[in-house]
């Protein structure tokens, strides 16, 4: 083995190309929206593989990240379009979900949390997706909306080759347990700390 | 002001518009590869606002980050038919500029970094591009090979509102305080401690 790349020498059974190819489930949390971003940006290279990508947001505000949105609409056209890159869904609970036929009430976003991950879990058990990005999603486990253990066993019995991908800050010490990559953004210096508010194309 | 939304009251003069649009210089550095992850993902949002893109990789690989390549290539395209989003100009070090009418060469990285700062700087001066994305800038600040002073001075003095994101480990201290945002990734876990190499659709 070359030095350099691996800290250990594995000792899970699977061949070079098996863990090669392992499917991951990765974490980003931290207190920044940086989590975000790096999380679509993980989820661009997959669209570039032809993957299909499943993206599920657990926030209310339309505006929230909607240059990512847009962005990844745009690229699923393309993908219908020539065939370049992978088809992408863009679901957001704002309201209720798009996929559901019932209004979305103002007032039971528990009910809308656990309809998404009802949903989420049905296309993991189908393998709707190659990546999955389940936005926001620390949330309402951490408020006890979604079970957290039900969440865990689900992922970490997925079947084939799926890349679940989770922000949020908080993530639940369960959760962080069954992941294969954590990754945390932290602030050094932000404009906000010098009276700056957020902007157009930078924060959304 | 409202509570809760900025933490100190700012003394700079300017009006609440003007400060909300000032241009930002923003640094991801640490030691993760999250960091360009997330500067594409803010270019993503600078896309959805109809400004003109240009990213510049003073990487030596091909392979390096090409599903965000591919990906911001196809959201060019889609602006060049549509008329959606901004366009996009993504230019990659690697054996000389595309723009150069010199080939490049295998061994001087040196003058090759070089040429792109001074390429860059022309277009900050004329203000071609809405957002910069500089990635893995750091490194031939670090080596030398671009004056880190030269740097500062150009984008501290940059006239219009253009959005400069740097990426790379190490950044220099004046760099770091002519930032307004500065972000650091940090690896919580990650598999590669566990034995896992690379993969296509994750790493790149």
């Amino acid at each position: 083995m070359p030095q350099g790349q691996v800290s250990v020498t594995p000792t899970d059974g699977l061949t070079t190309r098996q863990r090669r190819n392992r499917p991951l489930l990765v974490v980003h949390t931290g207190v920044m929206k940086g989590k975000s971003t790096a999380a679509f940006g993980m989820a661009l290279r997959g669209w570039n593989q032809g993957w299909s990508i499943g993206v599920f947001q657990f926030v209310k505000s339309a505006k929230w990240k909607v240059g990512e949105e847009e962005a990844f609409r745009a690229l699923g056209e393309v993908h219908e379009r020539t065939g370049q890159g992978g088809p992408v869904e863009w679901h957001k609970m704002g309201s209720g979900w798009s996929w559901s036929r019932k209004a979305g009430t103002e007032t039971d976003h528990a009910a809308d949390a656990a309809e998404g991950w009802a949903e989420i879990r049905r296309r993991i058990e189908t393998e709707a997706h190659r990546v999955y990005v389940l936005d926001e999603f620390t949330y309402p486990l951490k408020w006890g909306w979604i079970d957290v253990d039900e969440v865990v066993d689900v992922l970490v019995e997925r079947p084939g080759r799926q890349h679940v991908i989770i922000t949020g800050r908080d993530a639940p010490p369960a959760l962080i347990e069954a992941a294969d990559l954590v990754m945390e953004t932290t602030k050094v210096k932000h404009p906000m700390d010098a009276g700056q508010k957020g902007q157009r194309g930078i924060e959304w």
